[in-house]
């Protein structure tokens, strides 16, 4: 690696899953005791510049236009540091990141986020890694950011034992035909309990975490034959089950918890009614108290028209499918 | 039995489970999948009253002053029937019934309502059946009900096999301590799924259900010597993980429903920052939306104010652990 400036900038798409990642087998490695399912979607992003010169005196990190220090900085810092390692090279970097969601939308960035910041430093650093191998940098991140080098539908291995180079993503369906996301923005509050502190407490404390991986097994495998078939009601069935088994593993941990709010029950009672009234309407829940519908694009508009009477029209955000992280 | 008239009017109280019953094993017989505990409670009860009289033309049944036919009638008449068949007559009966509930509570009332009924039919025909024996067919009308024939905390044994006779409630301790019960009313709506049928479905699509039966075994097995030590802590977090257990088999089930309603997980959320401010406070739920906080007694006032900011005065009764069935 000589003294040279490398730039990139790449923006890459979040990333809900289909058939949840719940729990770590391995905290240091992000290694999953699963593996998981999603769709990649348009309507929300993260953009990042990264530059690395040796005219730099430390890694810097601007995130929406905030310099970030302390753990914030630390976290992305650390991260590039897994491709200085491997590649051994030891330039500073300055990142310059965005993210395009809805204001306090509280849905999760750190998948986008990570998958941008990895493709930004393979494209910039010219490592030629293909997207698979990037993947495995970014579950290091934030393990779902391995599913957003993907467009369409991505399947992350849990691979095998602390191998992590086992334990990347691909893309199993490009999502090219009828099917969309409409998100619920339900409570743009910040999350008492965070995606890693629930895993480890409904691991620790939760009975009913011990069937979990098993049911895990089946959905995939039930999904990956729905995919196929572009089924989206069986998508759709799959999916909502799948996540409803993730909420009840909580609930069951001891002390109870739940990331649901009083519109999050709302949103699911109105997406039931919609199915009654023969909408293929599905919803998924992830670590917090957004809903996302599932449901074919060509009744998304019609079923976001009904959740109106409830929500607020800039909480209801229509999604198609998204691409694989792009330089921009 | 002679053409005598025979009579008798008793009064029974509701009970609330703390380790709950969730799930028959044989439907016809109200025979359950596990042994369940439960606080008998002062405020909720029924009065009935019973007249087996030959100058009847036929049995009737009058619930809060308005004359019962059809299904209503049906069910308390074959409920009469297991009198009549093992006691060998036939009398018709006049059945005169009052719950004293508040109103619209939503607050199950079969318990009460089939206790004081088999506790008024032991008494008017003079069977002379003992709480245990007679609990045996209370629970023929509605399983919980079996534990409402006692005061205080009652374990209802989930007995062997068909054996509908093994299947009978005692009491395991009267409660005469420090221990109280804040309901909080929330929905008086109509349910609209019954606890059978929630039970049911659980059953049938629930990969968690699996596992309840050994969860009920060690909760119960943790609750007796909760309750020898009086210890209402420990009560407390065996009754709410359990609670939360029975939840989550729901939320599991395929396709996923609950009784929770916004009120419901904001009563929950006060009793947990409650327990955060210093006090004995957890809750129970059972197939309804209706949040149970169970505290010492020295307590309960304090709770019931700090939950006036978010629920009505006539929302939030207090009840101290009742009595057993008696006349009135």
């Amino acid at each position: 690696m000589t003294a040279d400036k490398y730039q990139a900038r790449m923006r890459a798409h979040t990333n809900i899953a289909l058939v949840k990642y719940w729990g770590k087998r391995n905290k240091n490695l992000f290694l999953p005791v699963t593996s998981s399912l999603s769709l990649t979607l348009d309507a929300f992003y993260t953009e990042t510049e990264v530059l690395f010169d040796p005219s730099l005196k430390e890694d810097s990190f601007t995130l929406d236009g905030q310099v970030q220090t302390g753990q914030s900085l630390a976290k992305v810092s650390n991260f590039v540091d897994l491709f200085r390692r491997d590649f051994n090279m030891s330039l500073p970097v300055q990142i310059t990141s965005r993210n395009h969601v809805p204001t306090a939308a509280g849905l999760a960035s750190s998948a986008s986020a990570f998958a941008a910041l990895a493709a930004a430093s393979n494209q910039a650093l010219g490592l030629g890694l293909s997207p698979e191998e990037v993947s495995v940098y970014a579950r290091q991140g934030s393990g779902s950011a391995s599913r957003s080098l993907f467009g369409g539908f991505a399947l992350w291995h849990k691979g095998q034992g602390d191998d992590s180079a086992s334990s990347y993503a691909q893309q199993i369906d490009p999502a090219d035909w009828d099917i969309a996301m409409l998100v619920v923005l339900v409570n743009p509050g910040p999350k008492k309990i965070s995606s890693r502190q629930g895993m480890e407490h409904t691991m620790q404390s939760s009975p009913f975490y011990a069937l979990w991986p098993e049911e895990v097994a089946k959905d995939l495998s039930a999904m990956e034959d729905a995919i196929k078939d572009r089924n989206i009601d069986q998508i759709g069935i799959i999916a909502e089950h799948n996540a409803m088994k993730m909420h009840a593993t909580m609930i069951a941990s001891n002390p109870s918890f739940t990331y649901w709010q009083a519109q999050s029950l709302l949103a699911m009672e109105r997406v039931r009614q919609l199915r009654q009234a023969g909408y293929s309407a599905y919803f998924t829940m992830d670590a917090g108290p957004n809903v996302k519908v599932i449901c074919p694009y060509s009744q998304v508009e019609a079923i976001r028209q009904a959740l109106l009477d409830d929500f607020a029209e800039d909480h209801l955000v229509i999604s198609r499918p998204g691409p694989a992280p792009y330089a921009v």
